[in-house]
């Protein structure tokens, strides 16, 4: 087997659900791509969605033709977009599975972004109470976030990602080349979140972003390796530390719970996630400065590198508080009726606080607007 | 607050994972019946039954009320029978747990048999990702199977408890008193699985049972209390040393692979499990006598506990050998397409095997009509 395209790998260290993390570029031209050592004994299905399978799908299908194992591959495209993070689409990857006879060794391959991850994540994560499961993430936004971790899930009406499991991968392929076919506004909104690390917890990094900020924009594979992988080497040790969200791993959610609300409030779809995190990030650093605890420079820092990014940085035309702060009392991370909020101390440190007033909650949505 | 009901608690080892299962008779006329420490700081949901809610509903909420804090209770009632183990009732709990404002800190109560203990605890493992789950088993096969062990699910047209997660409860509450009110055919189905802790792994056990079969279908609470309180403790035995199923816990799967063919062949419903179990069990002694691992005196021991308790120990008129053994061979627990069969060295001693030839499956299976 060739192995031109190297990469590195980072392990998410969860005793005995560890696994790694390979990244690099042009991986999906491996043969194979996916290590064998991450499959099980049975069949494996590839669920993907109308836009990524045009572009990635042949070429991971193909390479696993010179697989030793004459596995059997099975390929499921769904529609595009967050409205097949559902039942329906759920219930339809098990239909799958029980029709080409799927057993406990089979495996499930999410290609695609976080819609095909949170969805076949969680249909991996249920079929005959648990098979094995590889992400190879094709979005930034999947790649820094949501394909680390072992969230899976899919949004009732009522609200987002309100059902799901904690399920750990065997293994996640990030092929940075996928980045070449995202959307200038995905990739933008993806930044939002590798930014995100360096606010909670990297003060150098944010320097380093500061500096590299066109490099990436531009797609320098350089400039994109080392920010993915700090970015993935952050969430990698915040999950392992807390792989439940009972502590530490609650500061990913900096901006997030603004994010959430900005997100509802203009309808899903209409703001990516990624850019209601960077008006909710900004949203978070204001609270923070009127709090006293960072100046109206480390502000203004915040601010520009999201704006440098292409982020938006103030609230949608028409935003109105009242209604944002409402919906924010919705969020599943609350406990006991109290606001929780990530607010930051100081540029790369975060503390997650219950303690504050709405007032101010307001007063930053009005200045916001 | 009064503790007339005297209860011992039996520990389910899994490390941070571990929960007790607290055994007694009257335990539902305790204030409270439910330990506070088994409960979140958020609201209860109740999920019950037609038949079993009109008896044990309203004592159970009112054992709330002399509960130190101000928990909210809620009730959620389903129709009766196998066939609520579906998406659409697993959908139902999801909803009313958001309509009622569930957060993660909620928790579900599980008050009935098998179907919403299994039911309701895929609902606590997928609403944000898992809440609070306490099981209160009321059928003997509950009490002693399903309520232990953590697993959950629900069926999928092609095929039981096909999705579904390994979810720990925070406790199982069994009163064994609800078993006065269990109709005597699903007692004695319940004793099927009683038996088969004793085929399993304790020869002592079955001598017991041999000598009280009377007194525990007379349901003294003397012999009910240790029969359970043996099964429960083999069964916590074997899902200490194998929560997943990996390995030692698959013996538990004794008489289900040919009971899961012969429920599928006459129509689930028409043959309770139990029943099923116990047709199975005598057809895995009878290969056990073919092959020689058991001798003909204890294969009729077998048959004759199974018969005194008055279950079937022969197949439903009609049966077919043929279409037996395919049914055998969907089985979730077969691997790389060999047929996996839990087998008897001695009575008390099982063993897991994949080398059974087929014709001595079929040849059971025409004996046994």
């Amino acid at each position: 087997m060739s192995n031109e395209h190297v990469a590195s790998t980072i392990t998410i260290d969860l005793g005995e659900r560890s696994y790694p993390i390979v990244l690099g570029s042009g991986l999906l031209k491996n043969r194979p791509a996916v290590p064998d050592s991450w499959l099980g004994t049975g069949l494996v299905l590839i669920v993907s969605d109308e836009n990524v399978a045009p572009l990635y799908l042949k070429p991971l299908v193909d390479s696993f033709c010179h697989n030793t194992s004459d596995i059997q591959i099975h390929c499921h495209v769904l529609a595009a977009g967050e409205g097949q993070k559902c039942i329906a689409s759920w219930e339809s990857i098990h239909h799958k599975l029980t029709e080409i006879g799927a057993q406990r060794d089979a495996t499930i391959i999410a290609l695609g972004g976080g819609v095909v991850g949170d969805l076949a994540g969680f249909a991996a994560a249920t079929y005959m109470r648990g098979i094995g499961f590889i992400q190879i993430p094709t979005s930034l936004l999947a790649q820094v976030d949501s394909s680390v971790g072992g969230k899976t899930g899919i949004n009732l009406p009522a609200g987002k990602n309100l059902l799901g499991a904690f399920y750990q991968p065997q293994g996640v392929l990030i092929d940075l080349a996928t980045l070449t076919t995202l959307p200038d506004r995905e990739l933008r909104a993806g930044l939002a979140e590798v930014i995100k690390y360096g606010l909670i917890g990297d003060a150098s990094f944010i320097a380093w972003l500061e500096e590299n900020l066109s490099a990436l924009l531009e797609l320098q594979s350089d400039a994109l390796e080392y920010a993915v992988g700090v970015s993935v080497k952050h969430k990698a040790d915040v999950v392992r530390r807390d792989e439940r969200e009972q502590g530490v791993r609650a500061l990913l959610n900096l901006g997030h719970t603004f994010g959430h609300a900005i997100e509802a409030s203009a309808g899903y779809g209409e703001v990516l996630h990624g850019e209601a995190v960077s008006i909710g990030m900004v949203c978070a650093a204001h609270l923070s400065n009127l709090l006293g605890d960072i100046s109206a420079a480390d502000l203004r820092r915040v601010a520009q590198l999201l704006d440098g990014t292409g982020l938006p940085v103030t609230l949608p035309p028409r935003s109105c508080a009242t209604s944002l702060l409402e919906l924010m009392a919705l969020d599943k991370k609350n406990q006991a009726g109290r606001l929780r909020l990530v607010l930051l101390d100081d540029l790369g440190d975060a503390r997650l606080r219950d303690d504050i007033d709405p007032a101010l909650v307001i007063q930053t949505l009005e200045a916001m607007s």
